[in-house]
């Protein structure tokens, strides 16, 4: 199945069959394709926490659009982007970068030291933004991914981020949550399951400028 | 070839060919891929612009940190998002998805109510922040259906957006520029091309809470 006809297949689901699991071996395939996602200057900025204790699961339900979607998925993937941009962290990726490419240490140095400057010139609430907005590449290819395995997934952006922060301990990983994912097989009294994909049409989501 | 087969071949191409075009029926498979990304509460808030004008192209570049990218790709695409979201622009959407779903108008009020005062009780900044995200996922489809139709892309931040905006008239539209993607083919003199592509390993992307 090509990308176009597995997006036209998936929807984001409402209700999940809590009987049905996802295997460890597709899971795995879905985070692969996330891991996989480019980010912005390849600082990988954030990380993927994934949780399906029920308990946890009961927990982090508390605020969410979709309560019962978080309780009866197989996983809520949790995309937490860095809080802020430092040279630490900028200065560590780009060594293993390097190292991993056969290359010396501070080959991209007139790189780093252009983006380390721009970072420093914004406030920590420009730099987190800049972060949060890569995990939903990653987001967007681990939809794709469940999507061409035919398992069911919803993004879920409503919940209560500072109680997730707290639950999962994010504050000390230098990371702050930002959307959820999760995965699962549908139920069958699923609402929107039926019911058409409508999007703008063609001609209203792009302008061919020449 | 699957999507990690896929994400594994592509790249953030940093040299294209300006003698290879892109053919229109590809371009178009790559806007679809775009259009059918999900957004944050169905509210499709963002928009694609598609330059291939070179004289255009040449203007876009101006502070540009790939500015040879832009002039020698087949396609410049341009992710704009709401400057905002308005109870109109929410409700023309909500009426749109109703009636293609051939539901009565209102059918979803009491969602839209709700994210009405969301967005009411948010800074204009937070709220374009919301849609700027949104862009993300349509970009990761795009570059996903250009990988999977073996042509070469890369997003881009790091052009000036206020160049960008006020170039392609997008205050009128209210939109504000978020991300390019370029689109082409590679120039057989990448130096990218042939480096090894480089991720944080599994076990330090994802943490498995059970």
């Amino acid at each position: 199945m090509s990308l176009i006809e597995n997006l036209n297949w998936r929807y984001a689901t409402k209700a999940y069959d809590p009987t049905k699991k996802v295997s460890e071996k597709n899971l795995y395939k879905i985070l692969e394709a996330a891991r996989l996602a480019p980010t912005s200057s390849g600082l990988q900025q954030y990380r993927v926490l994934v949780i399906s204790n029920q308990e946890l699961k009961e927990r982090l339900k508390e605020g969410s659009f979709n309560p019962e979607s978080m309780r009866d998925c197989s996983y809520v993937l949790v995309f937490a982007a860095w809080d802020n941009y430092t040279d630490e962290r900028i200065d560590k990726i780009y060594n293993h970068t390097t190292r991993q490419r056969g290359l010396p240490d501070g080959q991209f140095k007139s790189y780093t030291d252009k983006i380390k400057a721009i970072f420093a010139s914004q406030t920590i609430e420009e730099n987190f933004d800049n972060a949060a907005r890569q995990c939903y590449i990653g987001l967007a290819m681990a939809l794709a991914q469940a999507a061409e395995l035919k398992i069911d997934s919803t993004p879920a952006e409503g919940f209560d981020n500072a109680q997730v922060d707290k639950t999962l301990e994010l504050k000390v990983k230098g990371l702050k949550s930002v959307v959820l994912m999760y995965v699962g097989y549908r139920a069958e009294h699923d609402w929107l399951a039926p019911m058409r994909k409508v999007r703008n049409p063609m001609d209203e989501f792009v302008t061919f400028i020449g």
